[in-house]
């Protein structure tokens, strides 16, 4: 790497690269979060809905590289023990999303590690900002698995106008290569997060039947839908929804989810029952960059790849300017 | 204005400024259409639906100023004798949306007129480029009016990666200011099409209500819908939404779209009964980016801001390299 790109985010975290992990459930796991944060980035873990002896061993495995945890609130909520289980990690940040996270970015600043809150509105922006957040991340509707519906486009510089110049923001969603890194700067953005593009990586935790089909599949073929919590039995709030990539199970049930529920027995003993590799049943969630992912990757590859093109737009629209 | 910004998109149209307007109905009469093309970007005349008086008072509004139009595909393609009929004013291009569009672009190829096709996935963009248009308009969901759900984030670099370097490919949905501009810039876009923004300008063909109520709304009042299409009687195909800021009409219907078709008549005659600046009852179409929007302007004002915005943004983020 010839030139690097610097920003808020890769001072207040004293890293080399304005790129974050998403701490996606079960796929970001100590290897890959160590793998992230010795490429440069900051590696988070997936802390998901919370589970003790999975975080045991993500940070065992992460030994010796400093990343970060995140989680969604309102299952984490449920268990406030994991808070400090965590914190006594001295994680490199404590990500929230998903809920009111006032309680638990208290408990973090308490202890000094740095705070991440992730949005999906304005008026989220601005509760995050009240509760004092170190960053936030604006999460478009463009990313794989829970998000809402509003785009990144329009959400990114209005979340920087709502903050001011000082806040760190990271943008969210459909963000796969250094042309989404050179606009998301545009758009107000210091850092970048990746979840599909790294859960495409050799690093991530799934199987390769998995990221077989993130090679194949499309954007076009991603929806946003509520199937798979009901199939699951997550009780997320409704207006929560998740973006996966369609199969017979969505086909089947996305526009009918109230014949899902009366019949919501028997389709999760089917749900759960199928195999852990049959994709026309189970979910593989993905968001709408699948069209850019052609390979999986190292982790190291995709995030110094993603920079080299970064600094190559950077430089060539700057070259658009005309007298 | 010290610099310019040049791109494929003002050597093919021999404009000084990356910026057109949005064939917005009603809204992009010839009036606005001439202001944007004197202040250097791409004027385009909205030929919504199609409507042989409105189409001929808009040209002739317009007169003494190169502008183009734009259709709704499906629907000009009732009445295709309006075709020619705008071919005959040789107009500055001529865009189509919505719909299987060869025909149309053949015709205007034969008169040597400049073809524009908007699309809203990628599998779209394909068949515009097997056509032969001479620009692809990306539109993500973020966009108000009518569209489908792919983010522009990740479509736009997408259909770039399809299309070519040599395509000339403008980016929709979500962009209001110079920020905007220059990230599309870096995502792939040579052009950028202006819809809601400029709708919130001096020239726009609107009420002072609407737009007072432009200024006040935010982007998360907005949603995409089939209500107004059920209200105004109109057949949109099942896969279009629109995207219009929620009111009480679409917060009683939006989720009961069944209830709402069982009684069509009545709600329609109420609907269509009301007055026209009752939005409470009437759509009031706009996009995500409202948030962005804090005052009225001319239209003047508006392309030349954007483009001194985008100029100092792609120097700020050019300097964000670092060896």
């Amino acid at each position: 790497m010839k030139q690097r790109i610097k920003t808020r985010f890769t001072e207040f975290f004293d890293v080399s690269h304005p790129i974050m992990l998403a701490p996606m459930d079960q796929v970001s796991d100590g290897h890959l979060a160590a793998a992230v944060s010795k490429a440069g980035g900051l590696g988070m873990i997936g802390g998901g809905y919370g589970n003790q002896e999975w975080l045991e061993q993500a940070f065992s495995q992460a030994a010796g590289e400093s990343v970060g945890v995140g989680f969604i609130t309102w299952s984490l909520m449920r268990q406030p023990e994991l808070i400090d289980l965590c914190l006594d990690q001295k994680p490199a940040a404590f990500m929230v999303s998903f809920g009111d996270s006032e309680i638990v970015v208290a408990a973090a600043k308490r202890r000094n590690i740095p705070t991440i809150w992730q949005v999906q509105r304005l008026d989220m922006a601005k509760q995050a900002l009240d509760a004092g957040a170190d960053v936030i991340v604006v999460q478009g509707q463009e990313a794989g698995g829970h998000g809402m519906s509003r785009g990144l486009v329009s959400l990114l510089p209005a979340v920087r106008d709502l903050a001011g110049n000082d806040q760190i923001i990271v943008a969210a969603g459909g963000i796969f290569d250094g042309r989404g890194r050179a606009g998301a700067l545009s758009l107000g953005a210091d850092g970048v997060m990746l979840g599909t593009r790294l859960w495409a990586s050799e690093e991530a935790n799934g199987s390769d039947a998995a990221k077989a089909l993130l090679v194949n599949a499309k954007g076009d073929d991603t929806l946003r839908s509520k199937v798979f919590d009901v199939a699951r039995g997550v009780d997320w709030p409704w207006y929560f929804t998740g973006r996966v990539v369609g199969n017979q199970f969505s086909n089947q049930w996305h526009n009918n989810i109230g014949e899902l529920q009366q019949q919501v027995e028997a389709e999760q003993q089917r749900y759960l029952s199928s195999g852990a590799d049959d994709f026309d049943t189970r979910v593989l969630i993905a968001g709408e960059c699948l069209d850019g992912i052609q390979s999986i990757k190292p982790a190291k590859t995709i995030i110094h790849t993603m920079v080299d093109e970064a600094v190559d737009t950077l430089n060539q629209t700057r070259n658009c300017i005309i007298n």
